[in-house]
């Protein structure tokens, strides 16, 4: 007997993860659909040199890669942002310009298991590139708002965006003359909601040689409470001391935003710069008002070269990944209605004597899948309905029809218990899209 | 720079190829759903021990596997059918008897690839295990015929089901004397289309040691035209020579698909034995009337014992596997309707002064996309609309609305180059869903 076990940092999805995360994910591509963005995908294992780029080192270590059976070195894709490069670059005369796309799929890691990250999760990444301007900037912040107003079913306080821009950052410490250690400050500033403002101020002075330059950064990426969007803005622009493009771009980008109407979900946060050197202009993160200790659930920015490890064409972008996993995590834990049904089905038809009314049962399946019900048949003869209780309560199936010995046909809602005698197909599609909905 | 390229036997999936495969997994699923099976999902990578059970030998060489760096042997899932049956032993407790699943996602093989053959390909499986009687068979069978019909719209001359049943084979076997080469003889049977009557006389003389049972074994395997199921039946049944639980229990599946109307999407063909030795009871096969030469496009059977690796409990079960890849395949060379668009939005908005119409443009947008419509918003000011055109081309986006210098709104069909004046949004609303639909 072999022991059914799954590897350290990989799980199985039952049922009652799966169909609201794929739940989840329609809703998504159905909203990027909207807004014009196609689907992608790529393959899962490519080329270890083709995914590592120049780089290696540190993301070395994380990826699974081997040599497969004809001496090639391999690796499973650990992002879906290298593989779009790869692919635009490969299909560059196929694609448009610009191009929008979405890619929703499964991605690897090594690193070591912690509490609530596997080695294997989705990724949901959406972009645009071909463009620079403040139009896809003011799109992709839409196509961000429209997911989480219906994730959230229009509650627009439950959730927030935060939004800076790399550019405005970067002319404060031009200004501030300590512009050549902008990637270790931006390091260090990334790191302000984990270790605390403090020890940032430490590596600060560190960095800077200056306390004082320390202070004047941490004073730069601190939020004022209350502070509108185009104050805080104004004031970021009066610590530069100068007119700056990226004070500019970003005021135009609210401008959309507000005529839009959707100004009011975004707050301008300078304390975001996302870790990562790529980015080159807007940054954002997405905070749940309920649970701001989870984290981004959906981040992002400008960059502007995707593809430069493999064309020459240059393709600026701007772009958004919604952590999944993370997310759903969250939805669960708030009890949010859109995830409340893991059901398998709505309804299961039963028969004391299956060889009588297998016919009949099977003709008023039909009837109500064409109604959109989701039916199962249950089937065997029941002596006993404890076992189809169990087999109810294991699918959260909420409705069991059942045909008895008698020739009666009852309908139970196993929420309330509630019994009802049924005559006929209109009477049992009318009482569970009631009680449904 | 470094050449974008994907590995040998695998590749990218553009828009063009992955709107549609989206379109049909979702069409799948919903179909599942409405039949009560609820999906699952299990990790890409698996202990290389878990995924080849005892065997090994042949499937060694056609899998990817490797130590990773915590020095354990994985490899990545040939097949759903293999993490099916570890995860209903793994999860044991927490499934319901039955158990109604569906898994649709990738799988990977290292063969050598071949024309229309690639090493990353989906799969689509669904099965009932836990139960062994013609309800689950049928019920398998009806979701088969729910797909098919949905495909082909209807048309019910589009596909036919060849079923037949391993026991009744094996019954034949017996009584001609030959049960202890029914292994042989089925993996001959198996390449009847492949490679002719002929060889496979020759093969079964060989292996029955007699050209005579070679050739009662051809005559019980050969179709009939015309002859109708239950005809073929009992004529299977004469040439066994006594009474066959395995002849009873197709009698009564066939009485269950009359009952449900759709008996006459099925033939009995004896011919259809499925090369593995896994099944025990009905097996199926599917062929598209316009295109036999592709093969199956679903198949499955039934078998004894699902988990028999990895837990003692017996699981009997009954299954089919839709080859998605080769459906699409199928359909898009026949110029299916369900294909047709590839379309990555219905209209795409332009305006000549963009900064004159934004707001006017994104209300509009905001309007049609709760229409339903997918509306993409071009990014830039438009000097020349051939860029323009290039774009929608590239996108297969049907509709172009245009705001122009002189402040009119065009709405162009670019499949007619038909253009039209319009006024409002409802205008553009009417106008768009009367030529879409």
């Amino acid at each position: 007997m072999i022991d059914p076990v799954v590897l350290k940092g990989f799980r199985d999805s039952l049922p009652a993860q799966e169909i609201p995360k794929r739940r989840l994910i329609r809703k998504l591509e159905d909203i990027f659909a909207l807004y014009g963005f196609s689907p992608i995908d790529t393959p899962a294992l490519e080329y270890t040199s083709v995914l590592l780029g120049k780089g290696g080192g540190e993301t070395d270590k994380q990826i699974f890669h081997f040599t497969d059976n004809g001496g090639r070195e391999v690796a499973l894709r650990f992002d879906l942002t290298v593989p779009f490069a790869r692919f635009v670059a490969a299909h560059s005369g196929e694609i448009s310009r610009p191009f929008k796309r979405y890619h929703i799929n499964k991605v690897w890691r090594g690193e070591n298991p912690q509490k609530g990250r596997y080695r294997e999760f989705y990724q949901c990444d959406f972009d645009i590139v071909g463009v620079d301007n403040e139009y896809a900037d003011s799109e992709i912040l839409s196509t961000m708002a429209y997911c989480m107003r219906e994730i959230f079913q229009g509650d627009d306080g439950a959730f927030r965006f935060h939004l800076a821009h790399r550019g405005l950052f970067n002319d404060f410490l031009e200004a501030l003359g300590v512009r050549e250690r902008s990637v270790e400050v931006l390091r260090a500033v990334d790191k302000l909601r984990k270790i605390g403002r403090d020890e940032v101020a430490r590596i600060l002075s560190e960095e800077t040689g200056s306390p004082d330059k320390a202070e004047r950064i941490l004073s730069f990426i601190t939020v004022v409470e209350g502070e509108s969007f185009l104050d805080t803005l104004g004031r970021l622009e009066d610590l530069i001391g100068k007119p700056s493009a990226a004070a500019s771009r970003l005021r135009a980008t609210y401008s959309l935003l507000e005529e839009e109407g959707i100004a009011h979900l975004f707050s301008l946060d300078p304390s975001i710069t996302r870790g990562l050197d790529y980015y080159t202009g807007i940054v954002y993160e997405t905070f749940l008002t309920a649970m701001p200790s989870i984290g981004s659930v959906c981040s992002g920015g400008r960059y502007n070269n995707l593809a430069s490890l493999y064309t020459k064409e240059e393709l600026p972008g701007v772009g958004s990944s919604i952590g999944l996993d993370r997310l759903l995590a969250a939805l669960e834990e708030l009890g949010s209605p859109i995830l409340a049904s893991s059901s398998g089905a709505d309804l299961l038809i039963v028969s004391e004597d299956k060889a009588k009314s297998y016919s009949e049962d099977v003709a008023w399946a039909g009837a109500l899948r064409k109604e959109g019900l989701r039916c199962d048949l249950y089937p065997f003869n029941v002596k006993k309905m404890k076992a189809v209780y169990d087999y109810s309560g294991k699918n959260s199936i909420p409705f069991i029809l059942v045909y008895n010995w008698k020739g009666e046909r009852l309908l139970k809602d196993t929420r309330t218990q509630e019994s009802l005698a049924v005559k006929d197909l209109d009477e049992v599609t009318s009482a569970i899209k009631e009680r449904l909905h």
